[in-house]
């Protein structure tokens, strides 16, 4: 059995792993999984590289937290892939701040330096250190390396990164450092493989999830995002508001009586395709829906998307491919459909068949700009960086 | 001597007037001027149709308040132009809700509603009122005209106008306004005799002043805008920050804590162009600056102009048209070059000649897309709607 490197995604409520042969390029994972309801009803799925789901509860329904949650990983990883050896374990960690553009071999040095960035994301940081803790508290004989969400974007322009702020607060770290690096990394490894003329080109990555943004990428270089200083501005999402007026926030302090914990709240929890729709988060529902405010949702979403377009093709002076990924960009094809109707302007013509089958490729061959459906794989990009920074070490 | 129409724009510390001949068409003032320094150095200035300025100081550099402020522009009134008879006054108020769409005679229904919309503009929506109800204790017998700078957008598509918040907010009216309604009419007012086809098709006019904003106007009509619930929202501005991620309101509460009243003054007053170079808000001063700080600040406010054009562009399916107006608009010839170039790509070829010299046309003849230099006249959209709704009732 060969060696393993271990991808692990910690949030507040749940631990997702995926483990990848150490010496296979395929990217197929042995066994990915997740242990979610942690601090409500534990359990753990996993599913191998046969298809085949194993499930684990807890019993009692009680909190077990991300130590218990890892050391379960472990456990199963050991049951289930019997006498392989972790050689390194690499997770994705959402901020790097300004310092790190690359993948890092995490030491008590970068440790010290990634908790000075907890205020910059105080509600996925502090999640994303404590899987590390626990690793090398447990496993202190194996090399773990994080990975950024915002280390692609690093290098962009200055103009696309900095606000219009004094530098008294941008001083403080507040620029924009866009979100969703590891999946637009990936998107910009493979698509050569798609079309070689988008890869070196000026094209656009719409990553739609339950977080959701948008990359303009020239030659496959990040060149400006819709997520900024967090990720929450840029495109409506889930349960995210995106984009603000910042006025609005003084109203709802001034006015309405609101705390910051309660416009918290809204801003990611209650707002975004939920908020509007008051139906679901998930556009699987909402397309399925008859609702009115399901469908004004889904327009807005979609027009949102088409505004964001136009906005990023004047960071690059223009055009000449678009790529649709993460679940609502691999699946659904009404989003496409609208975003391309709105988006003909630049040059994009649908391929309808095409675009209702998956694609990869979803526009005509007359398309003027190409489009492109293509699925992200942000573990696989962990696990690549994991092994190449562990190799280095 | 005919009758004249009056219009005010009270602020907090200033009011400006504007006098029309109420017969004529010319658009040329008869006077024009204001009062300023109310609460510090009161200082009224105001020059005739020839070019003739008059000054009047109030001694010991009292407060003299809007009451004082105004009655000093009756006085000054009919010492210049004495024989005059008052036939109507003309406001600019700034926010006229979701319920005015257009100009409006003002009774006590239409103050109780407009008085209503105080927590949408705390800081201009009262002394635009206070003037309002000065003028009506002075002379109950003059028609008042409400002009709003909110109404020319709310025809605006419902996508346009929305944010992606639930209900409990949004019914409380936070929702994208839009402002610079008034230089907008006036320009879609006048822009068929420059370009009949920009008049027509998908135009964007860029009102670059202190404020500053940008509107999308297909046939005339405005499709979408920058500024938003507030006239914080979209482009930087002197002072002013324009869009930010609403997660970093948070993170001044959170991590530098910061109140409602030190973030307005952060981002309404400390902001924008002189927050980023730290030498001034005055667009000539920043163009006149060896300081790095104050080219960068420059160059984010064109980078910043060329994504948002790329975004309305969006909002209308392409662009026909751009037209730069008010004082940077008007009179910053780099700032237009450089907007140009960063949104070739649209279309745009810059006519060098033509842009030193303010226009009107600055696009070559060869450009797919035009450019032009209008000067925009918001107080002569107030006096016309002024007298239209004043002679109707």
């Amino acid at each position: 059995m060969a060696d393993v490197v271990l991808v692990l995604n910690a949030g507040s409520s749940s631990v997702k792993f995926c483990a990848f042969d150490e010496s296979s390029e395929s990217g197929r994972a042995l066994l990915h999984g997740q242990v979610e309801g942690l601090n409500t009803t534990p359990r753990l799925t996993a599913t191998d590289d046969t298809g085949h789901v194993t499930t684990k509860e807890w019993s009692g329904g009680k909190e077990i937290g991300h130590e218990a949650a890892i050391a379960a990983i472990g456990e199963f990883l050991i049951e289930h892939r019997g006498g392989h050896k972790l050689v390194a374990v690499g997770h994705r960690v959402v901020h790097g701040g300004q310092q790190f553009d690359a993948p890092v071999l995490v030491t008590p040095t970068v440790i010290t330096q990634l908790e000075t960035l907890i205020p910059l994301a105080p509600l996925h940081q502090p999640h994303n250190l404590k899987a590390i803790e626990i690793v090398a508290r447990r496993r202190p004989d194996v090399a773990q390396v994080a990975c950024f969400d915002t280390a692609f974007h690093r290098r962009q322009p200055e103009v696309a990164q900095a606000y219009a702020l004094p530098p008294d607060i941008t001083s403080r770290g507040v620029r924009r450092y866009g979100f969703h690096g590891l999946s637009y990394e990936y998107i910009a490894s493979v698509l050569p493989q798609f079309d070689a003329h988008a890869a070196s080109g000026r094209t656009v990555v719409a990553h739609l999830g339950n977080g959701a943004s948008m990359c303009a990428m020239v030659d496959g270089q990040s060149v400006a995002s819709t997520m900024g200083f967090t990720a929450v501005e840029g495109l409506p999402m889930g349960t995210r508001c995106g984009s603000l007026d910042p006025g609005i926030l003084l109203y709802l302090i001034d006015a309405l009586k609101m705390d910051a914990r309660s416009i918290e709240d809204l801003i990611y929890r209650r707002s975004g395709l939920l908020g509007v729709s008051g139906v679901s988060s998930d556009m699987r529902e909402l397309l399925a829906s008859a609702d009115s405010h399901a469908g004004f949702a889904v327009e807005l979403y979609t027009y949102r998307i088409a505004r964001e377009l136009g906005s990023l093709a004047g960071a690059m002076g223009g055009i000449d491919a678009l790529i649709f990924t993460a679940g609502i960009g691999e699946h659904a094809s009404p989003i496409r459909e609208r975003v391309m109707q709105l988006s003909a302007w630049l040059g994009f013509e649908l391929d309808d068949t095409a675009n209702a089958s998956g694609g990869p490729r979803i526009s005509r061959p007359s398309s003027a700009a190409s489009a492109w459906v293509i699925p992200t794989n942000e573990e696989l990009m962990i696990a690549r960086h994991t092994r190449a920074v562990a190799a280095r070490s």
